[in-house]
C-alpha cells in the first residue's frame, strides 16, 4: 500500500513538532506539506524554528527528521488541503475554527486543537477507548456536505483520565469522578508557555479553562452515541487543574464513586486488562498496553513513568479505596500529556480510522 | 511578669531551630536549655549545628539567635526538665514517645511529634479551631499522675485543613472531605529528606503514613470533647497526599460536601470571620486573620502565600461549587508547614495555655 | 525638606515594579506618575497590571505600595517630564534611546536601562564605586543642554563583579579578571523571560549580549575619568555567562590576577573594609556592608544570601589562591539581580546624587 | 568467543547499576555475581534494592536486567574474585582502598573510586585519551604481584575535561586551564545525595574535594608516562566546583591558554577529528565521536545534550576567543557524570583492554 500524503499544519510549535517526530518513519503516512502562521511561510522548515539567535527551537526528544528539514513552510491561511490525503492540526483554537473546516472540505482533519470538540456532530476519538463514536464522523460529512471531517481528541489532562475511566465505567459502572491534576509545563507550550518566574519552586492552583475542559470532554468521550448525537455520560466530573514545575507527564490524583462495589484487585483486574482487543491490533503507535499498573506504592511518578512505552500508556498506581465516596475507589495516574495526551495519540486514532476505512 | 524557663528539645533538626526561631525575643519565654540526641550532648550549641566540613546548618530564615549561640548542648535522653517552666519538643516520633512523658511528670510539653496524637486522654491542640478539647489535658495530668502534660500539634498537612474545615463545620456543618495534597520537601526534614534526584522534575504521589494521620488526625480535631474523651467527627476524610518539588507551604486542594447548601459568598464569609475572637486576644505568634481568602484565580501558589502574616494565616483561594459532593464546594489552600503547620503553631498553643491558666 | 516628585516609567514591569517597591515610604521620594506603554495608558495602576483573567501581576517581596493602587497610568512616550523631580526609568533598550533624553532634557534619569551606558559622555554609576565618575554628569548637561541627566545602572551581573573588584583594584592593582555567572530567571523578566521549559533541569549557557555587555561596564566602572571622558580599566575581562533554575541571585565564579601578590587574608581585608565611607553616610536604601565575607565553606548560595541586607550587599565567600593567573585568587559572589542590581541600586545612586547636590 | 564472567561490586548503589545497565546484553561480558554491603547479603538483588516501604529503588534508565533479579548479592568484603574474570568496582572510596586489592590479586578490577587514582603506579585511564599510560598496568602488576590490576576511572568532572583538552594539548600545546562546574545531583548518589530542601532554587558553589580531585587528575592523565611512572602535564589547573538543580549531566565553562595561537575553527577542527582511531574500533559501548561540537550558540545544555550518544560523547559549544588568557580560547562542554564520567566509560574502558590483551 503506497503511504498517505500527509500534511503537519501548525508545524513549528511544540504539538506540531510532536507530528513531525510521531509521523517520522511511520509506515502509513508520509509527510508532504508542512505549514504554519504567515511568519514562517515560504522559509525552509529548518530556518523556521530557528530564533533570530540562531538557536534551533526543536522540542522533541527525537531527533528533527531529515525528511522535514528541507520542506518549504506554506501559509496555514493558504493551506491547499487538496494536495493531501490527510491534515494532521495542531493549531491554536481560534485558528483551528477557521482553519479546519476548510481543509476537512477535501480530507480528514485530526486535530489537537479544542474549537470543535463540543460540536454536536464531532466525536472527541481516543484510541482504544469510545470506538462506538467513531460513526458519528458519517454524519458529520453527511450534515457538513464535507468529503473529511474533524476528529479532535480531548483536553491532554482528560486523556489519561478516559482511559482509565473507561475500563471502570464498563465493568462496574461509574457514579461521579473527583480529580486533582498536577500538570506539566509542557501543556502550556512555549508561546509564552509557563514562565520559569512563575513556575520553580511553586504550584500554580489554575490553568485558564482547564477544568471545564476536563469535565465536559469526560463526560463527552465517555458518552453514548444515539441518534441525536453522543449524550454524555451521566456522572458528574470535578475537576481540579494545577501546573507544577514537572516538564513533561501530568498526574493525576483520581476519586471514583463506582456503581456497584469493587474490591482493589477486581479494578486492577479491570485496568490491566483494558484495551487488549485494541492493542492486538499492533498499530504502529500504540502501546502493548493501555494501562500500566505499578505495585510499588511510590509510583507512578512524571519523570519515572511518563516515557513508559514511549509515552503511550497510562501508568496508575495507589490504587485503594475512597473511604468518602460511595463504593469509592482512588488511584493515581501519570499521563504524558504531547505524547498519548497529544500528537502521537492523534496519530495512534488515525491509524485506527484508516483500519476501520474512514481514511481515506 | 518574669518569662517561662523553655527548653527546646531536639534542637538541631529543622523543627527544632524553627522553635528557636520562633522563641526568639519572645516576650513570654526564654530559652534557657536546648537537648538533642547524644551525638551532640555537650557542644556549643552552634558546634552541634555544623557539619564536619565546616557549615553551619541553620536553616530558618530568621538569624541564629544570638542567644542560643552559647548554649550547651544537653542529651535529650537524660535531660532533667524540672529545670525548665516548660519543654517545646521536636523529637522523632520513636523517641518522643519515651522521652515526652519524662518531661510531662513535671512541666508541660508542647510537642511537633505524632506519637502521643491518638491516645485517648490526649488532645491534639490547633490554636483557635478546638478550645473545647483543652480541658481534656486535666484528665491526662490526673489518670497519668502528672504535673505536667503533652500537647501535641497535629500532621502539618492537617493544620491547614482543620482550619478551614472548622468554620465550615461550624456554619454550615460537613459531610465528608476529599484532600489532594501537594506537600513542600521541609516537610521531610533534612536527615534524609528528600533526595533531590528524586524530586527535581517530579511528584511522587506517597508520603509514607501521612494519608492516616491526616485522615485521623483531623477527624480528632474537629470532633467533641465527651466524658468518655474526643469522639471524633462523624464525616470520613478522603486523602491523597503528594510531594512537590516546592520548598515550603503545603498546597491542598480540598472538596467538602455540606451538611445545608450554601452558596460560595456565604462560605467566603464563614472563613474570613472565622477566628476573630482568637486573633483578637492578639497573642504574640498570632496572625492578624486566621484565614486569608484571594479573589485572584491563580492563588494561592504556595511561593507566593506561605508568608502571608509570616507564615500564620491559611491562605484560601479558587473557592466555587464542586459538581460531585453533594451541597460540594471546593477550594485551594496553602499553608505554611514549617510555621503555623509546626514550630510556630506550637508556640502559638502555648501562648493560649498559658492565658487560659494551663501553663505554668 | 518637602520630598522629590518621582515619576516612575515603565511601571507595569519587573524592574519598575522594583522601583515603586523600593520607592514606597522613601524619606525623599514621593511616586506622584507612573508611566508604562500606550497599552497600560489610561488606566489605574492595578487594573493596568492585571491579566485578562483577573491576575494582579505584582512580583515583588513587598507588598503593592497602596499609594500607587489608585495613580493612573501615563503614557511613557507622551509623559512630560517637568511635572516630576526626577524620573527612575526601567524601560526596554530601545524605548529608552528614544524616551530618557526627552525626560532628560528637563529632570534626572536615573535608569536601568543599557541604552547609553556606553556613551562617552554617561557614566555608569555604582553607589560607592566609582564616585570618580559623577562629575561627568555636568559635561553631559551641557555638551547636550540638558538640565537633567542620564544615569544608568551596569547589566545586573556587572553589579556584583564591580563591587568586589573595586577594593582588589584600589589595595592591589587588577591585571585581569575571568568570571562565570550563574544568572537567576528573574534577570530575563517576564516577557516572555526564561520559560519554564527551557530551565528547568538545565543549564543554558549563553545570555544573549550578556558577556559583552558585562566585560564593556566592568572595565568601564572602573576606568578613570580623564578629560575625554572615562577611559576604561586597563585590564581585560572575560565573562561566561549562563542562565540556571534559580529565582532571584547571581551567583558569579571570579578569578583575578592581582598586580601584586596578596594573601587571602589581606584580600578578605579588603573586602569587609570596602565601602566604608559610603556605607556610614547611612542612605535610606544603603546596606550596612557593601561586601559581606562568609567563611561557611559551602557559601554564597543564592537561595540564602541573596537578601542578605534586603538584597543590598554583595556576599562573598570559597576566598583562595588561583594556581592559574598570575598572582590569582579566585571566589565566588552572590548579588541580588532585582535589589542591588537594578531598582533599589539605582534608588541608592539617587540618594547619594542628592547628596552631593546633582538632584535635584 | 565466550562472554567473561563479570562480578559487579558496590551493585546497590548508582554507580553499581550503571554498572548493570552497561552490561546488560553486553557481547563481552556476563555479570555472573554481584556485591554489597553485608547489610545487602544473602538477599536476591530485587530484595536488596527494595525500601522497607516496598519501593525498588532502581535508578537507571534502562530497565532493571531481568538477569540480575535473581542473583544473590555477596557480602563485598568477603567477595572471592577468583569466581570471575573481572571486577567492575563501585565502592565508596574507603571501601574501595581496602577491597580493590584484594580481587585484583586475581583478576582485574575496573573501578569508579578515587582510591587508587593518585598511586605512583597506577594510571587513570579514559578511553581513547590516555593510550599511552595503558602500560604502567604491567608495573603496578609486577611491582604488587598481582596477577589482575586497578584500573580507577577519574573523577566524574574530569572525564570531560581531559577529554576536551586532549586534542588541544596535541594540537597546540597547553599553557594552562580555568574551569568552572555546574555539577548535576546524580554525582552525588543517594545516600544521602544532595537534599532537595538544599538544591531547589539554589547553587552550591563547594564540592567536597572536589576540586583538588578535578585539578590533580587532569593533569595525572594528560601527563606522561615515564620510566619514573607518569609525570603530570605541566600546565596548572584552576576549577570552581558547584552543584545546580539539574538531574544529570555536567556542564563546564572551561578556558584554556594554548601554546600556540589557534584560530576557533582549528581549534573546533581538532575537537571535531579527536579520537577517530579510537571510535573507528566501534567498541560497544563507543560512541561514533568523542566530542560532538554544536554551532548554536545557546547549546550545550545538559537537559538536552547529557544523552547525546546514550551519555558517551563529550558535547561541547559556545567556542570562542578569551581576551584574558594569552592565546586563550573558551568553551562550554556537557559530559553525561554517570555514563562517559562513571560506569558506562569503565566498561568502554574494559573493552579497549580487551583489546589491548590486558583483560584476562
Amino acid at each position: 500500500m503506497r503511504k498517505l500524503n500527509a500534511a503537519v499544519v501548525g508545524a513549528t510549535g511544540i504539538a506540531g513538532q510532536q507530528f513531525l517526530a510521531a509521523l517520522d518513519g511511520h509506515p502509513l503516512f508520509e509527510v508532504t506539506a508542512v505549514a504554519a502562521s504567515q511568519r514562517s511561510a515560504g522559509k525552509h522548515y529548518l530556518d523556521a524554528i530557528r530564533t533570530p539567535a540562531g538557536a534551533v527551537q526543536w522540542f522533541c526528544r527525537e531527533s528533527l527528521p531529515e525528511s522535514c528539514i528541507g520542506l518549504r513552510v506554506e501559509d496555514a491561511a493558504a493551506f491547499d488541503s487538496t494536495q493531501v490525503d490527510i491534515v494532521f492540526a495542531a493549531l491554536e483554537s481560534e485558528a483551528a475554527r477557521e482553519l479546519e473546516p476548510r481543509y476537512a472540505r477535501h480530507v480528514p482533519v485530526i486535530s489537537t486543537a479544542s474549537a470543535f470538540r463540543m460540536e454536536g456532530d464531532v466525536p472527541i476519538l481516543v484510541p482504544g477507548v469510545n470506538p462506538g463514536h467513531i460513526p458519528l464522523i458519517r454524519s458529520m460529512q453527511q450534515r457538513r456536505g464535507w468529503k473529511g471531517f474533524v476528529a479532535p481528541n480531548p483536553n491532554c489532562t482528560a486523556v489519561g483520565l478516559v482511559i482509565t475511566l473507561a475500563p471502570l465505567q464498563e465493568a462496574f459502572g461509574i457514579r461521579s469522578v473527583l480529580v486533582t491534576s498536577m500538570q506539566a509545563v509542557s501543556g502550556a507550550g512555549r508561546a509564552p508557555g509557563v514562565v520559569g518566574l512563575d513556575i520553580i519552586d511553586n504550584v500554580v492552583p489554575h490553568i485558564s479553562k482547564e477544568e471545564a475542559k476536563v469535565e465536559a470532554e469526560t463526560r463527552k468521550v465517555l458518552g453514548t452515541l444515539t441518534d441525536a448525537g453522543i449524550a454524555p455520560a451521566e456522572f458528574p466530573v470535578s475537576a481540579t487543574c494545577t501546573r507544577v514545575p514537572v516538564l513533561e507527564g501530568h498526574t493525576e490524583c483520581v476519586n471514583v464513586s463506582l456503581r456497584r462495589p469493587a474490591r482493589p484487585a477486581e479494578v486492577k483486574e479491570a485496568f490491566v486488562s483494558f484495551g487488549r482487543e485494541f492493542t492486538e491490533l499492533r498499530h504502529h503507535s500504540s502501546p502493548r498496553r493501555m494501562i500500566t499498573v505499578l505495585e510499588d506504592t511510590f509510583r507512578p511518578q512524571p519523570r519515572l513513568d511518563r516515557d513508559n512505552e514511549d509515552g503511550m500508556t497510562t501508568t496508575v498506581g495507589r490504587l485503594r479505596e475512597c473511604p468518602v465516596l460511595p463504593d469509592g475507589i482512588k488511584y493515581v495516574l501519570v499521563s504524558h500529556n504531547t505524547r498519548m495526551g497529544a500528537a502521537k495519540g492523534a496519530v495512534l486514532m488515525a491509524e485506527e480510522l484508516i483500519r476501520q476505512g474512514y481514511i481515506p
